[in-house]
This record gives C-alpha cells, sequence and structure tokens, in this order.
C-alpha cells in the first residue's frame, strides 16, 4: 500500500469514525481502536506543555466502553446532537506499519430547540495501525481542541 | 470500478456539485440528477419519523428546474451567497450499479452587507448511480438537516 | 498522472498548507509556491470587478517572506490562532503541466482567551504546476473570501 493509498483509507476511517459518533452508534465507537490504545481528548495550551492527562483519557476499550455507558445514563443524546466537519489528513511519519496523521476538524453542537453552534476545533493526531486483515485501527487519537475552554460536561466522543 | 476509486468520483461530483451552488450557476444544477430523480430537504426529526415530504421535494428534474425558476423570480442570490463545506463520504452499500453513500456538510450565508453565519448543517444521503458513458448521477439526495429549524423561505439548493 | 491522482496530490498540499499555517509554521510557507507567483487576497466583489489588486498582494516569495517576518514582528500569533477546514477541489483546467484548481475553505480564529469565531469563508481559485521532481507548487493562488468585510488588520495567511 502506498501513501496516497493510505491516507485515502485514513481519510474513510474518519468519515466512518464521526458518522458513528454523529448518528449516536456510539456502541461501535471503541471498535475503531486497538486495545490498549491512547484516546486522549486535551487543549492545545495543554498539549504543547507536554500535559498528557487531558479531558478525556482512555488507554484500553473497556475505558471506551465504560464512557459509553456514562453517556447513555446521562441520557445526553436527548438534548443535542453533533456535527463533525472532517478536513484531509497530513501523513506525518509511516513506520513499522504504523503512520501518524494529523487531521484538521470542526465540530457543531445541535440542541433539541433547533439553535446549531460551534462546538469546538482542532486536530486529531493520530497513530494508525494497519491490521492483518488490512483494515485500519487507531492505537493513538488525541484530539487536541484549539481552544483552552473546553465545555467542562463535555461527554461526547470528538 | 474499487470502492476507493468510486468513492474518490462521489467526492468529486460533491465538489463539482456545491460549487454549481455556490457560484450562482443554477441552471446547471439539475443535471447533477438522474430524470426522474428524488430530491428532498427535511430535517433529522422528519427523517426519523419517516416522514417523506420534507421541506422542499421533487422527482424530476423538471421540478428541479422549476425551483430554479422561482428563485430567479425571487432574486434571492442578489441579497445572499452560500458557501458549502463538505466532509469526506462514508460508502453504504452498493448493489446493480448504485451506491448508497452519506456525507456531511455545513453551510455559510453570506449576506449582501458581509455578515456571515451558519445556515445549516447535516448529511447527504444519496443513492448514486453510474451512467452509461462512467459518469456519475445523484438517483436521489435526501438532504437531512440537523437542526429542527429549518428556515421557511429556504429556497436556495443545499 | 491522471486527473484523480492530481487531484488527490492537490488535496494534499492544501492538507499540508493549512497545516502550517494553523500550526504556526510561517517560515515554510512560501515555499508552497513557484518563484515568481502570485498571492492575493481579495473579496468575491472585486474579484467579480476584475480588480487585481486585493487586501494581500504578492509575486514573489520574497514578498511572502517579508509578510511573514511582519507578522513575527507584530507577534500576531500571540494573541490568536487559525483553524483552516478545506472541502475538496473542483479541477477546472488542465494544460502544459498547470491545474487550475477551485477549493472552498471556511477559517476559525481562537482568540487567547479561547473564544472561537468564523473568521472567513470562501474559496482558493489555485493555478498549480507540476515541479521536475513531481511535487507541485502554487504559481498562483488566489483567495477570494466570500464576505465584503475583511478585517483589515487582516494579517495571517488564508
Amino acid at each position: 500500500m502506498d501513501n496516497a493509498d493510505l491516507l485515502f483509507k485514513v481519510t474513510l476511517m474518519n468519515s466512518s469514525y464521526t458518522r458513528c459518533v454523529d448518528n449516536d452508534e456510539l456502541e461501535v465507537w471503541p471498535e475503531f481502536f486497538t486495545d490498549p490504545c491512547l484516546y486522549v481528548v486535551t487543549t492545545d495550551d495543554n498539549h504543547r506543555r507536554g500535559y498528557q492527562a487531558g479531558v478525556i483519557y482512555a488507554d484500553t476499550r473497556g475505558m471506551l466502553h465504560d464512557r459509553v455507558s456514562g453517556l447513555r445514563e446521562a441520557n445526553i443524546y436527548e438534548k443535542q446532537r453533533y456535527r463533525h466537519i472532517v478536513s484531509m489528513p497530513t501523513l506525518l511519519d509511516v513506520a513499522d506499519g504504523t503512520a501518524r496523521v494529523e487531521t484538521p476538524f470542526a465540530v457543531y453542537r445541535i440542541m433539541r430547540d433547533g439553535r446549531t453552534d460551534l462546538f469546538a476545533t482542532g486536530r486529531y493526531l493520530d497513530s494508525v495501525r494497519t491490521q492483518k486483515d488490512g483494515s485500519l485501527r487507531f492505537a493513538e487519537r488525541v484530539v487536541v481542541c484549539d481552544s483552552s475552554i473546553v465545555d467542562t460536561l463535555l461527554a461526547i466522543p470528538l
């Protein structure tokens, strides 16, 4: 697989990923990741300072599933929906079947009463690993939000 | 044509489609569709409930042309412009030369005085059919807006 | 190189370009252009009227470098960041190793205090030239902003 093919496949994985989240099929969401994995939501400020923790931190699929369960209990999807718009990725590096990729995104939030606002902009810093069956999974997805204000009630996967 | 090629062609069709609308070349717009076709603009709420009607409904190219004529008489393009930003598509299904595809979008509206606001977010639910000459056309384009508030004056093609 | 390959390469160049700007690696920015080149930021109104000048005008890499130096002195990146979301391109024409391409964009501005707003929407009108080593460069990038209001303090590359 050459780099252009790889990047196009990453692009399609991003589409499937955001479709999964925006269409509220969250039970499938952990399957986009390897196990163990790294899923972090952080701010650009914290990322530059090298802080690992982030607003959200998970390093197994089990933790991702727990997060979905929490969301279901909180019933957050009753109240709002999301819409991800994802730009094209840049390939940073490929080695040993793992590609490091950076991809910009914007996310809108649509409230039950119809009001829509910009929820977050940022970039995905991903390590994408080719599986034995040829499919791709995120070994790491670090979601770096541009704004230092991240909704403390943030619960949906970005 | 394999699925990656098909999806890339769908992506380019989406670019041409939105360019046609945003550059006010609406007379060409119906040519993106087969005849008969299905073009519906609806809300996520109505779509989930299975309502077919939508805010806009057209099932022939002639109806699409009528809509453009109506817009020209209303002179709406004198007053505002639009800008579509379209994300990458997800292929849902392919059978008998027809692909079902889902694609997220965001549309901005730019008023004559320069004010710009987010007009709509949503997703295209398309049936794309390969023509004899190898080109693609929309057999169906169902535009599902995320917000339940759709501008009742909505007239431009989304 | 067929047109689909070319368009995909243009897409990746757009990603690298916006990544360079959004990640504040502006010293590399002029290398996306041939020398001489044409880099213009203008409004749709002015573009339709055939005005060449634009809000920003540069026709050599040296002028692009000067602009970056000016930005560094003004320290504008201390105060705000940007996020480009770029849609897929449409190929308008190819001749003599030069492709004319149109690509929609939206740019968000993130202030130091975290406030984020839509900064500009518009389209890139590019002439992309294939170099001897197979890489692509912008012979021309005309940035046509949709709104007639362009921030007079506009300084960042769009």
